[in-house]
């Protein structure tokens, strides 16, 4: 049985803590023993975000881009799967120190459509907030637009993954029996030009990305793991309803009808959805309830029907 | 037939060259253009130099440390191997999009021995040069000492790599017909400390990482690619002799005379002498040449015997 878990960026990094290597360090752990269990019982594929990473590699190489000339974020996201990739195969092999299973984390580049209508159309938040004056200082080199109320922010394209290019040789790992960490951030989105690769400047989103790889390695689960234990309807609200499983049809149904955020949870869904047209099912909770979820007992289930 | 080529830092950045990303993507560019045709007729293995990256990485931690807090060595290690590896993987795929070998870039931690010398006698200095005002002020942080006359700087441990985690999986690749990218920077130094895998602050010389790699998979040739077209006998002197090959025994006579320095030929010949206890030939040369010394026709060959 092969299975993909997509860890949440909050997994590595919990909302208001400041990202120290003691942090980063004491959080993989915790969640490496999490998910040991279920990586000991299936063939696991392992993706996971970077928006807390990549947010300090921008900020890092924009206070100091005098010194040090700053890299775009193809590059920045390149990195980001070495800070996160190396800390979990290195704590994951620490708690699975008595199987065979060997792991190993693959840089993954994510093939997107020039002509994503997302390159005209910016949606996706990253980096630090920016004042009213730093905003028309950056202006001319960043496309920046204002974040709610919290400041001004740059914005960049998303585009919807296309292919994995990495994707047979991470299927040949998973059937050799290895443990694989791979699209660390939704991946390294490259374009083909005239035969050619390049890397763009956009971030693709890590969900969709883990429904990209799941399909083409034939996975059968998609375990996205983020910060609530099940999906919600009227999430928050005194009527919040928390489901235990749904079919496509109706987690299309509750899309249209607005009830996931474009922002959080309607992204997994889309994503469920789209791995659903292969795949066996999902299963989305917190890193705490991943194994009893997968017991049936725990999390938000979709199936085909 | 399997061969194992090692990058020197310089085949990526040009001494007194900035690293932008331009240049970045121009070096390695005409660096895959070199070596493309090795690799579509060996089974090959590729490591590479990381340390102008890591002293730009190091530098950018530092300035922005305020808003950011710094990582650590072994993170910085792994974050270079996604800089480098990835772009290195892009112009290879570009080069070799008429052949069917899949490349693959696999993160690489290389243990090393808590009790090797290194960790009580560091030697390597790495980042940027410090004045002494910033000497005194950071002296408490880290280890720093004059390098030169150039300035002060910060030394690290350089410990020997004992075995590199992810050896049966990269040789499992090579075998299948990937072309592998792997211990970047020397890879990852870490520990076992009681059972438990541990990050630790240091740098892996990067020829002594790719004899252990290539003692691990088992190949037959190393390749490493440098500054100069042939190892030389009083190198930048009148009497300058280039060598058109040498024995393990001579190799070890002209070390033990003292002609090749600690901080540049040195370990590249005592790498070749370890790497040739097992594979079949060592050759030295840039770049340029890297494919006619293949034929016999340029470099330097060390053998065994």
């Amino acid at each position: 049985m092969k299975i993909i878990i997509a860890l949440g960026g909050n997994a590595i990094i919990k909302k208001g803590e400041k990202e120290t290597y003691h942090t980063l360090i004491k959080n993989i752990k915790l969640m490496s023993k999490n998910i040991a269990p279920i990586v000991k019982k299936y063939n696991a594929v392992i993706t996971h975000g970077n928006g807390y990473e990549i947010g300090n590699l921008l900020l890092q190489n924009e206070i100091s881009s005098k010194k040090v000339p700053p890299m775009p974020l193809d590059i920045l996201g390149a990195e980001s799967q070495g800070l996160i990739g190396y800390p979990l195969e290195e704590q994951l092999i620490n708690e699975l120190r008595n199987t065979k299973k060997e792991i190993v984390t693959v840089l993954t580049q994510v093939l997107v459509d020039e002509k994503d209508k997302a390159f005209r159309n910016p949606t996706k938040f990253i980096g630090p907030f920016y004042s009213y004056l730093e905003y028309k200082r950056l202006r001319r080199r960043y496309k920046i637009r204002k974040d709610s109320n919290r400041g001004y922010r740059r914005i960049v394209p998303s585009p919807k993954p296309v292919r994995i290019l990495e994707a047979k040789t991470i299927e040949f790992l998973i059937k050799r029996g290895n443990v694989v960490i791979c699209g660390g951030g939704g991946g390294i989105p490259i374009v083909n030009k005239k035969g050619k690769l390049k890397g763009v400047e956009g971030v693709i989103d890590k969900d969709w990305a883990s429904s990209c790889i799941g399909k083409s390695i034939n996975a059968d689960i998609l375990l996205i793991l983020t910060g609530v234990d099940k999906v919600s309807l009227n999430y928050g609200e005194k009527n919040e309803i928390k489901l235990d499983k749904m079919s496509v049809k109706r987690a299309k149904r509750y899309l249209k009808e607005g009830y996931f955020p474009a922002g959080s949870m309607g992204p997994k869904i889309e994503a469920s959805i789209d791995f659903l047209k292969k795949g066996k099912k999902v299963i989305i909770t917190d890193v705490e309830h991943a194994l009893k979820s997968l017991e049936g007992k725990a999390g938000t289930l979709i199936t085909k029907r």
